[in-house]
């Protein structure tokens, strides 16, 4: 690095990378005022040169060749925005190797190989930035491992998928069925043409995975997160929540107890009076519990160019500064427990279940004794006439382990006056 | 310091100052993991040494002499929780000139004497951290100066006083006058017996003097802050806000335009969708817009002496690491700037307007005439019949300079169809 001037190499130059490029340039200003050095984007990897771009990126710093960014003795710090697991896996480690600082706003990369690139980055002495790779913009990773680096963390939660939040908005407040809400999304490009990675809870499931292992310093992976969905979520279920003074999200939950961690992503009920519950549209929100500081929050735009610059160019900001200082390095892997995962079945919450059942007397004696004799109990119950003969009926259970849960429910589906089970639901946040 | 230990001295061991000594005994082990050092509590400086206290607390540490802590050469870190002005100040002042950084938890001294401090500060190179001073555990300060370092920030609005969200929660939800609300507040502890720091805004303005010095980069003092209290609110403001889809809140407001800054604290009608309307009881909650994060929200408990210790902690935790790796002093005093504060007259809102009037035909065409003449535009009428010949008439402005408003008031006051004006509330983030 030059005296004055700290060189960025970027991976990339979509939406975040475009971003990053444009505040750098138009904030550079102030940000050498904060920082006492200019960043100077010095490189550029692109797939194609001659693509059109903002007129603010000088054409000289573009290239095809990652040796041009990665081997380059000018380039102080390599932002990684180019997307995918593996190309960018190797390219960050040649980055370590040529003792360059990185930053990532890579979920993927960081939920899958995070533990090598820790360790990589500790064995070079450099920085591994990665604010950007969980909820866009809004602050969370460096406010965990500094702000509350005094709590034991006993709860993350947190709408952590904006584009299913927005379906889930559209849901409640526009009365919209779900596939309505997905096309909407669609539309606007809130949702990929695949929807997939976001309605079945994988995008979100990477990003709780990575939250999790901070919290709890235990290493979370992808695989150990349960996950559900929102397709089976429909307006009857909506309505019902509303009846029970709640909404239905979609939440990235991590847990400890007793030593032992649990992550799970599903639809959730939550009551509408939990900071979480008027978080809309693509808004995202993490809430977060501990020991001393209680209950906080953390509010924003999770996805989208700017929101997610925001925090690769805050990230820029600290290795510019601990290249200046010559302290890269300062805090490194944060996992320095290795804490049990609970599978699903041991956990326990409360239940919003929607039965459909023959409109009888007694079916409603007969399901709950079914519960009783599970253990499970109920705490409210509503009941709806529906066509023919057949009604709706939605029970919210007390907190039970999902295994009793489950034992009951197989003996009710099998039950001659239950038609079938139309959903289940867990509900959250109520303590 | 030592090897493996970081040696902490306390100026102050009430609420906050136990809630340190609890954490530190309590979590001492996760943070020594987290850190690399135990932080050791070395000694505490208090009033009474006799005083009945927590019993993991060695009273061996406990002194009455200031330059036990002070002038300790075993003490590396110095934490002001004792409250006060000027001799915190002195004994922080000492604490520099013996190389100690500082972490301090008091909002009225940074707000007096932050210039001072941070010159200090940088002077004796050591750091000097206040994370909680504002908005308790919420962590705010070291995003704003870290993860939101690549924006202008555009706003800071923020919920930083939670004695009066208490009272206008009380107000609101369970249709309590002001009186009865801050009754129950005090004997809930949430009230001072004297509340008038809180309830007429002076609390809050000392934060949002803070907040906005950090935001906008240049200082802004306590005296440059427009404030008003909550004790003129009443129930029928209460309920129309509620007929206008809003809720009334006592808000810290810190915008930049045009390279100026305007800072004021005072009641507001904020829309029930906007993230602050949701923050109820003693929680506070900072809302920031930068020009690339876009909108953010902090959310937590802004008092109490554990949240406001999880602050002092993560900023001992912080304050350790930069002394064992020789980097204090890394992020200075960051006013560079020296911005404008623009005068209450010239800022524009909407506003809300209660005016007891005559009930004949023709007084909302005069009144409304009038409003024309002073180029104040109108967004919305409510009329409500009252006892006898007089009407209670509520009105909405689009946005006006104040100063124009008022001018309008003066001639509307003088009409001799109008009782007299019942309120006046500014009207905020209708953006």
């Amino acid at each position: 690095m030059g005296n004055d001037t700290v060189k960025i190499g970027l991976l990339g130059l979509g939406t975040v990378g475009g971003g990053v490029a444009e505040i750098l340039a138009g904030n550079g200003d102030e940000i050498k005022k904060r920082l006492g050095h200019r960043l100077q984007l010095a490189g550029a990897l692109v797939r194609d040169i001659g693509k059109q771009r903002d007129g603010s990126i000088d054409k000289d710093i573009l290239t095809t060749e990652p040796s041009d960014i990665l081997e380059n003795p000018d380039i102080d710090i390599v932002v990684e925005v180019m997307g995918s697991i593996e190309t960018a896996y190797e390219y960050i480690i040649r980055a370590f190797k040529n003792k360059k600082s990185v930053v990532t706003a890579n979920k993927d990369l960081v939920a899958a190989h995070g533990k090598e690139l820790f360790e990589a980055a500790e064995k070079a002495n450099v920085d591994l930035f990665f604010e950007g790779s969980v909820a866009g913009g809004i602050p969370i990773i460096r406010p965990l491992k500094e702000c509350l680096s005094g709590n034991r963390i006993q709860e993350v939660m947190g709408i952590i998928n904006g584009t299913t939040n927005y379906i889930l908005t559209k849901m409640t407040y526009e009365g919209r069925e779900f596939q309505q809400a997905l096309d909407e999304a669609q539309k606007r490009g809130y949702a990929e043409a695949d929807p997939t990675a976001d309605v079945e809870g994988h995008d979100a499931a990477r990003k709780i995975a990575i939250l999790a292992s901070i919290a709890f310093n235990s290493r979370v992976a992808y695989d150990d997160v349960y996950m559900e969905g929102i397709t089976k979520i429909n307006s009857h279920d909506i309505q019902y929540a509303r009846e029970l003074g709640c909404v239905v999200k979609l939440l990235g939950i991590a847990k400890e107890t007793d030593g032992e961690v649990e992550v799970r992503v599903h639809p959730c009920l939550i009551s509408k009076e939990h900071p979480l519950a008027s978080v809309k549209d693509e808004y995202n929100a993490i809430f977060v519990k501990g020991d001393a500081v209680g209950k906080t929050m953390f509010y924003g735009k999770g996805a989208g160019g700017f929101p997610t610059a925001s925090a690769v160019v805050g990230d820029i900001i600290s290795a510019a500064r601990n290249l200046s200082l010559g302290t890269t390095g300062r805090i490194g892997c944060t996992c320095y427990d290795n804490k049990r995962i609970r599978g699903i079945q041991e956990v326990a919450t409360k239940y919003y279940l929607r039965l459909n059942v023959k409109d009888r007397p007694g079916v409603l004696a007969s399901i709950a004794g079914v519960f009783g004799n599970s253990n499970v109990s109920l705490e409210s119950v509503i009941q709806k006439r529906m066509k023919g003969e057949m009604a709706e009926i939605v029970l919210v259970t007390h907190e039970v382990q999902e295994s009793n849960l489950r034992d009951a429910l197989s003996i009710i589906e099998g039950l001659s006056v239950v038609g079938d089970v139309g959903n289940v639901i867990r509900v959250e946040g109520s303590d």
